[in-house]
Protein backbone atom coordinates (compact mmCIF):
# COMPACT_ATOMS: atom_id res chain seq x y z
CA UNK A 1 0.00 0.00 0.00
CA UNK A 2 1.21 3.07 -0.85
CA UNK A 3 0.37 6.43 0.34
CA UNK A 4 0.65 10.07 -1.69
CA UNK A 5 2.46 12.41 1.21
CA UNK A 6 0.30 14.88 1.90
CA UNK A 7 -2.64 13.55 2.01
CA UNK A 8 -5.71 13.85 4.64
CA UNK A 9 -4.77 11.59 7.75
CA UNK A 10 -7.91 10.10 7.81
CA UNK A 11 -7.98 9.56 4.28
CA UNK A 12 -5.14 7.59 4.55
CA UNK A 13 -6.82 6.16 7.57
CA UNK A 14 -10.14 4.90 5.75
CA UNK A 15 -7.71 3.48 2.92
CA UNK A 16 -6.02 1.38 5.62
CA UNK A 17 -9.03 0.41 7.02
CA UNK A 18 -10.97 -0.53 3.69
CA UNK A 19 -7.69 -3.15 3.41
CA UNK A 20 -7.91 -4.20 6.83
CA UNK A 21 -11.67 -5.01 6.42
CA UNK A 22 -11.03 -6.64 3.21
CA UNK A 23 -8.39 -9.19 5.13
CA UNK A 24 -10.39 -10.04 7.64
CA UNK A 25 -13.64 -10.63 5.04
CA UNK A 26 -12.06 -12.84 3.11
CA UNK A 27 -10.25 -15.05 6.34
CA UNK A 28 -13.74 -14.76 7.75
CA UNK A 29 -12.00 -13.45 10.90
CA UNK A 30 -14.95 -11.23 12.99
CA UNK A 31 -12.83 -7.90 14.54
CA UNK A 32 -14.01 -6.20 17.51
CA UNK A 33 -12.36 -2.87 18.28
CA UNK A 34 -13.11 -2.20 22.54
CA UNK A 35 -12.81 1.18 23.54
CA UNK A 36 -13.21 2.67 27.05
CA UNK A 37 -11.57 5.34 29.58
CA UNK A 38 -8.30 3.92 31.15
CA UNK A 39 -9.36 1.43 33.51
CA UNK A 40 -12.62 0.48 32.58
CA UNK A 41 -12.22 -3.19 32.53
CA UNK A 42 -11.21 -3.91 29.16
CA UNK A 43 -8.20 -6.17 29.89
CA UNK A 44 -10.24 -8.13 32.47
CA UNK A 45 -12.96 -8.46 30.01
CA UNK A 46 -10.67 -10.30 27.23
CA UNK A 47 -8.98 -12.35 29.57
CA UNK A 48 -12.58 -13.80 30.55
CA UNK A 49 -13.33 -13.79 27.17
CA UNK A 50 -10.25 -15.83 26.30
CA UNK A 51 -11.01 -17.96 29.23
CA UNK A 52 -14.60 -18.75 28.16
CA UNK A 53 -14.15 -19.25 24.28
CA UNK A 54 -10.80 -20.43 23.69
CA UNK A 55 -12.19 -24.13 23.25
CA UNK A 56 -14.59 -23.44 20.68
CA UNK A 57 -13.05 -20.63 19.05
CA UNK A 58 -9.75 -19.55 18.15
CA UNK A 59 -8.92 -15.78 19.31
CA UNK A 60 -6.53 -13.67 18.69
CA UNK A 61 -5.93 -9.84 20.61
CA UNK A 62 -4.30 -6.74 19.31
CA UNK A 63 -3.47 -4.50 22.10
CA UNK A 64 -3.07 -0.63 21.92
CA UNK A 65 -1.10 1.12 24.61
CA UNK A 66 1.15 3.98 25.35
CA UNK A 67 3.94 2.18 26.69
CA UNK A 68 4.58 -1.10 28.50
CA UNK A 69 3.98 -4.91 27.33
CA UNK A 70 1.47 -5.38 30.48
CA UNK A 71 -2.04 -6.04 28.56
CA UNK A 72 -0.70 -8.49 26.21
CA UNK A 73 1.47 -10.90 28.40
CA UNK A 74 -1.82 -10.66 30.92
CA UNK A 75 -3.95 -11.98 27.70
CA UNK A 76 -1.09 -14.43 27.02
CA UNK A 77 -1.63 -15.81 30.24
CA UNK A 78 -4.97 -16.58 29.54
CA UNK A 79 -4.41 -18.54 26.57
CA UNK A 80 -4.49 -16.24 23.20
CA UNK A 81 -1.93 -15.50 21.56
CA UNK A 82 -1.34 -11.32 21.85
CA UNK A 83 0.30 -8.75 19.64
CA UNK A 84 1.47 -5.38 21.73
CA UNK A 85 1.17 -2.23 19.92
CA UNK A 86 3.13 0.59 21.76
CA UNK A 87 1.46 4.29 20.64
CA UNK A 88 4.67 5.76 22.07
CA UNK A 89 1.99 8.77 23.69
CA UNK A 90 -0.09 8.31 20.71
CA UNK A 91 -4.00 8.48 21.86
CA UNK A 92 -5.66 6.04 19.76
CA UNK A 93 -5.11 3.41 17.51
CA UNK A 94 -5.10 4.07 13.88
CA UNK A 95 -5.67 1.79 10.66
CA UNK A 96 -2.71 1.49 9.46
CA UNK A 97 -1.18 0.88 12.97
CA UNK A 98 -3.51 -2.26 12.44
CA UNK A 99 -2.26 -3.08 8.75
CA UNK A 100 1.59 -3.48 10.31
CA UNK A 101 0.75 -6.40 12.87
CA UNK A 102 -1.55 -8.02 10.85
CA UNK A 103 1.22 -10.08 9.30
CA UNK A 104 1.84 -11.50 12.61
CA UNK A 105 -1.09 -13.62 12.60
CA UNK A 106 -2.57 -16.26 10.66
CA UNK A 107 -5.94 -15.14 10.16
CA UNK A 108 -7.10 -17.69 8.83
CA UNK A 109 -6.48 -19.50 11.56
CA UNK A 110 -8.69 -16.80 13.80
CA UNK A 111 -12.27 -16.54 14.21
CA UNK A 112 -12.27 -13.97 16.52
CA UNK A 113 -9.69 -10.94 16.53
CA UNK A 114 -10.14 -8.32 19.43
CA UNK A 115 -8.20 -5.06 19.04
CA UNK A 116 -8.09 -3.48 22.35
CA UNK A 117 -8.04 0.39 21.69
CA UNK A 118 -6.08 2.90 24.05
CA UNK A 119 -7.36 3.57 27.16
CA UNK A 120 -9.22 7.41 25.88
CA UNK A 121 -13.01 7.91 25.77
CA UNK A 122 -12.16 10.53 22.76
CA UNK A 123 -9.71 9.55 20.10
CA UNK A 124 -10.35 6.27 19.35
CA UNK A 125 -14.24 7.15 18.25
CA UNK A 126 -12.60 8.80 15.34
CA UNK A 127 -10.63 5.74 13.64
CA UNK A 128 -12.19 3.19 11.71
CA UNK A 129 -9.58 0.39 12.18
CA UNK A 130 -11.40 -2.07 9.68
CA UNK A 131 -13.27 -3.76 12.52
CA UNK A 132 -17.14 -5.44 12.23
CA UNK A 133 -17.82 -4.18 15.52
CA UNK A 134 -17.16 -1.16 17.99
CA UNK A 135 -18.31 -1.79 21.64
CA UNK A 136 -17.82 0.74 24.48
CA UNK A 137 -17.20 -0.52 27.77
CA UNK A 138 -18.35 2.43 30.66
CA UNK A 139 -17.42 1.12 34.12
CA UNK A 140 -19.67 1.97 36.80
CA UNK A 141 -17.28 4.17 39.12
CA UNK A 142 -17.16 6.65 36.07
CA UNK A 143 -20.48 7.59 36.88
CA UNK A 144 -23.38 7.69 34.87
CA UNK A 145 -23.03 11.53 33.54
CA UNK A 146 -20.42 9.76 31.18
CA UNK A 147 -22.41 9.34 28.19
CA UNK A 148 -23.89 12.74 27.25
CA UNK A 149 -20.14 14.22 28.77
CA UNK A 150 -18.59 12.54 25.99
CA UNK A 151 -21.32 12.32 22.86
CA UNK A 152 -18.85 11.30 19.57
CA UNK A 153 -17.92 7.77 21.55
CA UNK A 154 -21.46 6.80 22.75
CA UNK A 155 -22.86 7.65 19.19
CA UNK A 156 -20.41 5.80 17.24
CA UNK A 157 -20.57 2.78 19.34
CA UNK A 158 -23.17 -0.36 18.59
CA UNK A 159 -22.58 -1.87 21.95
CA UNK A 160 -22.07 -0.66 25.36
CA UNK A 161 -20.95 -3.08 28.45
CA UNK A 162 -21.30 -1.48 31.76
CA UNK A 163 -18.51 -3.08 33.52
CA UNK A 164 -18.55 -3.34 37.31
CA UNK A 165 -21.61 -3.53 38.11
CA UNK A 166 -20.37 -5.73 41.68
CA UNK A 167 -19.39 -2.03 42.77
CA UNK A 168 -23.44 -0.33 42.63
CA UNK A 169 -23.82 -1.10 45.84
CA UNK A 170 -21.24 1.52 47.16
CA UNK A 171 -21.64 4.00 44.03
CA UNK A 172 -24.49 6.36 42.94
CA UNK A 173 -24.72 5.59 39.61
CA UNK A 174 -27.94 5.56 38.11
CA UNK A 175 -28.62 3.10 35.88
CA UNK A 176 -31.57 3.94 34.47
CA UNK A 177 -30.41 7.39 33.64
CA UNK A 178 -27.84 5.76 31.72
CA UNK A 179 -30.07 4.02 29.51
CA UNK A 180 -32.20 6.81 28.87
CA UNK A 181 -29.08 9.01 28.00
CA UNK A 182 -27.89 6.33 25.74
CA UNK A 183 -31.10 4.98 23.96
CA UNK A 184 -31.43 9.34 23.80
CA UNK A 185 -27.87 9.91 21.96
CA UNK A 186 -27.60 6.12 20.18
CA UNK A 187 -31.21 4.76 19.64
CA UNK A 188 -29.89 2.24 17.75
CA UNK A 189 -26.97 0.56 20.72
CA UNK A 190 -27.64 -1.40 23.34
CA UNK A 191 -26.24 -1.65 26.84
CA UNK A 192 -25.29 -4.93 28.60
CA UNK A 193 -24.37 -4.76 32.07
CA UNK A 194 -21.72 -7.45 34.08
CA UNK A 195 -18.58 -7.21 35.90
CA UNK A 196 -15.86 -8.91 34.44
CA UNK A 197 -14.63 -9.27 37.62
CA UNK A 198 -17.25 -11.42 39.41
CA UNK A 199 -18.85 -13.12 36.61
CA UNK A 200 -21.83 -11.52 36.93
CA UNK A 201 -23.36 -11.02 33.26
CA UNK A 202 -20.93 -12.32 31.28
CA UNK A 203 -23.27 -14.55 29.64
CA UNK A 204 -24.90 -11.89 28.25
CA UNK A 205 -21.73 -10.65 26.20
CA UNK A 206 -20.89 -14.07 24.77
CA UNK A 207 -24.53 -14.50 23.66
CA UNK A 208 -23.67 -11.49 21.97
CA UNK A 209 -20.54 -12.28 20.09
CA UNK A 210 -22.10 -16.00 19.23
CA UNK A 211 -24.45 -13.56 17.23
CA UNK A 212 -22.43 -11.77 15.67
CA UNK A 213 -20.59 -14.88 14.59
CA UNK A 214 -23.91 -15.95 13.25
CA UNK A 215 -24.75 -12.88 11.56
CA UNK A 216 -21.45 -12.64 10.02
CA UNK B 1 -2.96 38.74 20.39
CA UNK B 2 -2.45 37.93 16.73
CA UNK B 3 -1.38 34.26 15.29
CA UNK B 4 0.34 34.29 12.10
CA UNK B 5 -1.76 31.61 9.69
CA UNK B 6 0.42 28.32 9.60
CA UNK B 7 2.10 28.71 12.39
CA UNK B 8 3.26 25.50 14.43
CA UNK B 9 -0.07 24.79 16.65
CA UNK B 10 1.46 23.99 19.54
CA UNK B 11 4.40 27.10 18.89
CA UNK B 12 0.54 29.10 18.92
CA UNK B 13 -0.15 27.39 22.27
CA UNK B 14 2.66 27.93 23.87
CA UNK B 15 2.73 31.92 23.32
CA UNK B 16 -0.95 32.02 24.35
CA UNK B 17 0.11 30.03 27.56
CA UNK B 18 3.16 32.56 28.00
CA UNK B 19 0.33 35.89 27.47
CA UNK B 20 -1.84 33.14 30.09
CA UNK B 21 0.42 33.18 32.56
CA UNK B 22 1.66 36.61 32.73
CA UNK B 23 -1.79 37.81 33.18
CA UNK B 24 -2.09 35.67 36.25
CA UNK B 25 0.96 36.74 37.93
CA UNK B 26 -0.12 40.25 37.47
CA UNK B 27 -3.45 39.50 39.52
CA UNK B 28 -1.62 37.12 41.89
CA UNK B 29 -3.71 34.65 41.04
CA UNK B 30 -2.35 30.65 41.38
CA UNK B 31 -3.96 28.49 38.41
CA UNK B 32 -3.68 24.63 39.18
CA UNK B 33 -4.21 22.50 35.73
CA UNK B 34 -6.29 19.60 37.28
CA UNK B 35 -6.41 16.77 34.56
CA UNK B 36 -7.13 12.69 34.95
CA UNK B 37 -9.32 9.97 33.08
CA UNK B 38 -12.99 10.45 32.72
CA UNK B 39 -14.66 9.75 35.93
CA UNK B 40 -11.52 9.89 38.21
CA UNK B 41 -13.19 12.40 40.60
CA UNK B 42 -12.31 16.00 39.34
CA UNK B 43 -15.59 17.83 40.07
CA UNK B 44 -16.48 16.33 42.84
CA UNK B 45 -12.90 17.03 44.37
CA UNK B 46 -13.57 20.93 43.26
CA UNK B 47 -16.76 21.13 44.65
CA UNK B 48 -15.54 19.98 48.12
CA UNK B 49 -12.81 22.28 47.85
CA UNK B 50 -14.78 25.24 47.02
CA UNK B 51 -17.07 24.10 49.93
CA UNK B 52 -14.45 24.01 52.03
CA UNK B 53 -11.86 27.11 51.22
CA UNK B 54 -14.78 29.28 49.41
CA UNK B 55 -14.70 31.42 52.64
CA UNK B 56 -11.29 32.35 53.04
CA UNK B 57 -10.47 32.45 49.41
CA UNK B 58 -12.04 33.97 46.00
CA UNK B 59 -12.14 30.68 44.43
CA UNK B 60 -13.05 30.88 40.31
CA UNK B 61 -13.47 27.41 37.97
CA UNK B 62 -12.57 26.65 33.87
CA UNK B 63 -14.28 23.62 33.47
CA UNK B 64 -13.44 21.84 29.81
CA UNK B 65 -15.82 19.13 28.64
CA UNK B 66 -16.61 17.83 25.12
CA UNK B 67 -20.39 18.72 25.64
CA UNK B 68 -22.68 20.36 28.36
CA UNK B 69 -22.66 22.40 31.31
CA UNK B 70 -23.53 20.10 33.88
CA UNK B 71 -19.70 20.55 35.76
CA UNK B 72 -20.03 24.20 35.53
CA UNK B 73 -23.55 23.84 37.34
CA UNK B 74 -22.05 22.09 40.31
CA UNK B 75 -19.45 24.19 40.99
CA UNK B 76 -21.78 26.89 40.58
CA UNK B 77 -23.70 25.04 42.76
CA UNK B 78 -20.78 24.64 45.24
CA UNK B 79 -20.78 28.26 45.54
CA UNK B 80 -17.89 29.18 42.68
CA UNK B 81 -17.88 30.94 39.32
CA UNK B 82 -17.46 28.75 37.20
CA UNK B 83 -16.84 29.31 33.18
CA UNK B 84 -17.86 26.23 30.75
CA UNK B 85 -15.48 25.58 27.93
CA UNK B 86 -17.21 22.82 25.33
CA UNK B 87 -14.44 21.33 23.58
CA UNK B 88 -17.36 20.26 20.75
CA UNK B 89 -15.31 16.93 20.67
CA UNK B 90 -11.81 18.15 21.32
CA UNK B 91 -9.86 15.93 23.37
CA UNK B 92 -7.96 18.36 25.73
CA UNK B 93 -7.89 21.71 26.58
CA UNK B 94 -5.50 24.55 25.26
CA UNK B 95 -3.91 27.62 26.56
CA UNK B 96 -6.17 29.73 23.38
CA UNK B 97 -9.14 28.88 25.15
CA UNK B 98 -7.92 29.63 28.21
CA UNK B 99 -7.18 33.53 26.40
CA UNK B 100 -10.43 33.25 25.05
CA UNK B 101 -12.20 32.74 28.41
CA UNK B 102 -10.79 34.89 30.96
CA UNK B 103 -12.47 38.06 30.27
CA UNK B 104 -15.36 36.34 31.94
CA UNK B 105 -13.49 36.28 35.13
CA UNK B 106 -12.71 39.72 37.44
CA UNK B 107 -9.17 38.06 37.85
CA UNK B 108 -7.53 40.50 40.38
CA UNK B 109 -10.68 39.50 42.59
CA UNK B 110 -9.89 35.60 42.18
CA UNK B 111 -7.26 34.07 44.63
CA UNK B 112 -7.38 30.61 43.48
CA UNK B 113 -8.42 29.35 39.36
CA UNK B 114 -9.11 25.69 39.06
CA UNK B 115 -8.87 24.97 35.12
CA UNK B 116 -10.75 20.75 35.42
CA UNK B 117 -9.69 20.17 31.93
CA UNK B 118 -10.95 17.10 29.60
CA UNK B 119 -11.69 13.70 31.02
CA UNK B 120 -8.38 11.85 29.16
CA UNK B 121 -5.00 10.61 30.72
CA UNK B 122 -3.30 11.33 27.30
CA UNK B 123 -3.59 14.58 25.56
CA UNK B 124 -4.47 17.19 27.90
CA UNK B 125 -0.27 16.72 29.30
CA UNK B 126 0.95 18.15 25.86
CA UNK B 127 -0.81 21.08 26.39
CA UNK B 128 0.76 24.06 28.90
CA UNK B 129 -2.01 26.24 29.90
CA UNK B 130 0.00 28.97 31.64
CA UNK B 131 -1.10 27.27 35.04
CA UNK B 132 1.25 27.83 38.24
CA UNK B 133 0.77 23.53 38.89
CA UNK B 134 -0.52 20.54 37.14
CA UNK B 135 -2.03 18.09 38.73
CA UNK B 136 -3.67 14.22 37.87
CA UNK B 137 -5.88 12.41 39.68
CA UNK B 138 -5.87 9.05 39.43
CA UNK B 139 -8.80 6.35 41.11
CA UNK B 140 -8.39 3.66 42.97
CA UNK B 141 -11.42 1.69 40.02
CA UNK B 142 -8.39 1.98 37.39
CA UNK B 143 -6.15 0.50 38.56
CA UNK B 144 -2.13 0.47 39.71
CA UNK B 145 -0.94 -0.02 36.42
CA UNK B 146 -2.20 3.02 34.85
CA UNK B 147 1.17 5.12 35.85
CA UNK B 148 3.48 2.55 33.66
CA UNK B 149 0.64 2.89 31.13
CA UNK B 150 0.38 6.01 30.71
CA UNK B 151 4.01 7.52 31.52
CA UNK B 152 3.67 11.12 29.79
CA UNK B 153 0.90 12.19 32.03
CA UNK B 154 3.20 10.73 34.97
CA UNK B 155 5.91 12.09 34.25
CA UNK B 156 4.54 15.94 33.26
CA UNK B 157 2.61 16.29 36.79
CA UNK B 158 3.63 17.59 40.03
CA UNK B 159 1.09 16.00 42.32
CA UNK B 160 -0.86 12.92 42.32
CA UNK B 161 -3.89 12.65 43.90
CA UNK B 162 -5.24 9.05 44.52
CA UNK B 163 -8.74 9.31 44.89
CA UNK B 164 -11.58 6.87 45.70
CA UNK B 165 -9.57 5.29 48.67
CA UNK B 166 -13.30 4.41 50.16
CA UNK B 167 -12.99 1.94 47.80
CA UNK B 168 -9.44 -0.06 48.75
CA UNK B 169 -11.14 -2.80 50.69
CA UNK B 170 -13.39 -3.76 47.28
CA UNK B 171 -10.56 -3.62 44.59
CA UNK B 172 -7.52 -5.19 43.68
CA UNK B 173 -5.57 -1.93 43.69
CA UNK B 174 -1.57 -1.86 45.11
CA UNK B 175 -0.93 1.10 46.56
CA UNK B 176 2.77 0.37 47.26
CA UNK B 177 3.45 -0.58 43.77
CA UNK B 178 1.73 2.59 42.62
CA UNK B 179 3.85 4.72 44.62
CA UNK B 180 6.98 2.58 43.61
CA UNK B 181 5.96 3.29 40.01
CA UNK B 182 5.65 6.80 40.36
CA UNK B 183 8.70 7.68 42.02
CA UNK B 184 10.43 5.47 39.20
CA UNK B 185 8.78 7.78 36.30
CA UNK B 186 8.96 11.20 38.63
CA UNK B 187 10.91 10.93 41.24
CA UNK B 188 9.90 15.03 41.75
CA UNK B 189 6.55 14.57 42.20
CA UNK B 190 4.31 13.37 45.40
CA UNK B 191 1.05 11.61 45.53
CA UNK B 192 -1.76 12.33 48.04
CA UNK B 193 -4.48 9.44 49.23
CA UNK B 194 -8.06 10.81 49.73
CA UNK B 195 -11.48 10.06 49.20
CA UNK B 196 -13.39 13.25 47.93
CA UNK B 197 -16.87 11.63 48.51
CA UNK B 198 -15.81 10.72 51.98
CA UNK B 199 -13.61 13.33 53.05
CA UNK B 200 -10.97 11.35 54.24
CA UNK B 201 -7.82 13.15 53.29
CA UNK B 202 -8.89 15.90 51.90
CA UNK B 203 -6.93 18.02 54.29
CA UNK B 204 -3.86 17.19 52.81
CA UNK B 205 -5.05 18.33 49.42
CA UNK B 206 -5.77 21.91 50.83
CA UNK B 207 -2.43 21.84 52.82
CA UNK B 208 -1.17 21.29 49.60
CA UNK B 209 -2.99 24.17 48.23
CA UNK B 210 -1.96 26.79 50.98
CA UNK B 211 1.75 25.67 50.74
CA UNK B 212 1.54 26.93 47.20
CA UNK B 213 -0.30 30.01 48.12
CA UNK B 214 2.28 30.43 50.42
CA UNK B 215 5.02 29.70 47.94
CA UNK B 216 3.65 31.70 45.30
Amino acid sequence: MKYTLGEDVLTNNNEAARFNRALFQKNKTLVINLMSSPGAGKTTLLEKTVMALAKEFRIGVIEGDLATEMDADRIRVAGAQAVQINTNGGCHLDARMITKVLPEFQLNDIDILFIENVGNLVCPSGYDLGQDHKVTVLSVPEGNDKIPKYPVMFRRTELVILNKIDLLPYLNFDVKQALEDLSGINPDSQMLQLSATSGEGLDLWFDWIMLCIKNA
